[in-house]
């Protein structure tokens, strides 16, 4: 890190269930649901720079939130960002990487923002370029989030499942979050809120992951493979879904691995995006 | 840490300024302002048992709002609570015990409640016990909470200052909340409002610290040993604050040592309070 760098880590963000709420304001447009932030994530450096240009584990990237981050808070910069995390496997590495960006930056170049002006700076910038619709919220929160109200910190509503746990997950393969995204989502929405009703009734872990695997069935998202992994858990006695939107499975404990998989461990992340320390 | 036990974490808060906001309503009163979460707090754990106890650093101890909390949740228990915090200092002990205890007590007795839901409890059990109206919902938070409006998370609004940085801290004597807040509340009222105003349009550190300084002054809070010390501060150029309500200077960086003085050092804490994986 240089003297006028600063650095931001920003936790993963598995979804376990969602709906999708569209307004015209993209601040007020999101998702409800609730998922697990993650120890795993994404480091994100800012540094001044005459032209903007951006990395992800070094290798040049074109990551639209982030540009329209760094346009908002009217700065050019150079950003490198790091992260163990699948890309565009459902961990929400874009959200957090836009996330990231507005937070450094806005130290680095004295922005003078709160950290709500941020959070919504990286969310709005996430909806407008269609990579997701709740990451960046959940990511600012930490925890176990759940979204009870969509949009930008104005306007949406938070809480939290109460519980911290090692969690485990294992990538198949990508898929488009701005594919699903773009296609029919009434009827996925209508299934999504009705596991969130059933989530505040009992905001606990196994009643999130219950409902995660209740949504992914009835909104036709579960891919065979990951249908397979997901009844091998369950046949160990363990708890697994599937990752909105990734061939991703994640699971409580050692699910994953107890059933015979390889998997990547970790923790549920108690606090959400946070400056490095000098 | 038993088999049927649980323990939760809770950051310390010092409150640079605030302003009181009375409602018959105990989740609906608290108070506006800001200050710092720290990483020195307080560890609660809870464990079953026939009657209610409760010991403060291995001694018995009577903390009002602890009792309120396990009767809301309807439960006995034995609450142990340890911390290197000065008690009645001015850091959010009584706070962070209440909010300890919701979080582990839930855990241990299969409560089912939300997060919010268990700062509701803990805020409502410290407003009714008279020893404070706004750190429940800070230590919560973590960071560098601002608090635009009181009460529990139903009805407020949380911003933050997107810093982190170390914490020096020196405690002169002890203060009681409780006196302060039973007086008369309303010209300090209308100058922790106005400090607010300036806080929201400049969050920065400084910002606070400044708006921290002008609050103790202004509202007769300073005492000529605080006094003292806030002067030798400024004096080698650090950045000092009272903290509220306590015989507490707390500084930014190494501002304490540098003038000087003996000073307990920590961080701002980046995460509210968390329960301890098993």
């Amino acid at each position: 890190m240089t003297d006028d760098s600063s650095r931001a880590f920003v936790p993963g963000h598995v979804t376990g269930f969602f709906s999708v709420h569209d307004a015209d304001d993209p601040e007020q447009a999101g998702s409800r649901g609730a998922g697990l932030t993650l120890s795993d994530g994404v480091t994100v450096e800012v540094e001044p720079a005459a032209e903007t240009s951006m990395q992800l584990n070094d290798e040049p990237a074109a990551v639209e939130a982030v540009t329209r981050v760094l346009s908002a808070l009217d700065v050019d910069a150079r950003v490198t960002a790091t992260t163990d995390l699948p890309v565009g496997a459902g961990f929400g590495v874009s959200g957090a990487t836009a996330l990231g960006t507005a937070l450094a930056a806005n130290r680095v170049f004295d922005c003078g923002r709160s950290e709500n002006e941020l959070t919504t700076i990286a969310h709005a910038a996430e909806v407008e370029a269609g990579t997701g619709l709740g990451d960046v919220v959940a990511q600012a929160r930490g925890g176990v989030p759940i979204r009870l109200d969509p949009g930008a910190p104005e306007y949406n509503r938070l809480d939290g499942v109460p519980e911290r746990t090692r969690v485990e997950y294992l990538t198949l393969g990508e898929r488009s979050t701005s594919a699903v995204l773009s296609g029919d989502t009434d009827r996925l929405s209508r299934v999504g809120v009705d596991r969130l009703v059933e989530l505040v009734e009992e905001p606990t872990l196994p009643t999130l992951m219950a409902a995660s695997r209740e949504f992914a069935r009835e909104a036709d998202l579960l891919t065979p493979e990951v249908e397979s992994v997901l009844a091998d858990v369950r046949e160990e006695g363990g708890e697994a879904a599937m990752a909105m939107l990734g061939e991703t499975v994640f699971a409580l404990g050692n699910g994953l691995s107890r059933a015979g998989y390889d998997a990547e461990t970790c923790e549920t992340h108690p606090a959400g995006a946070t400056l490095q320390m000098d």
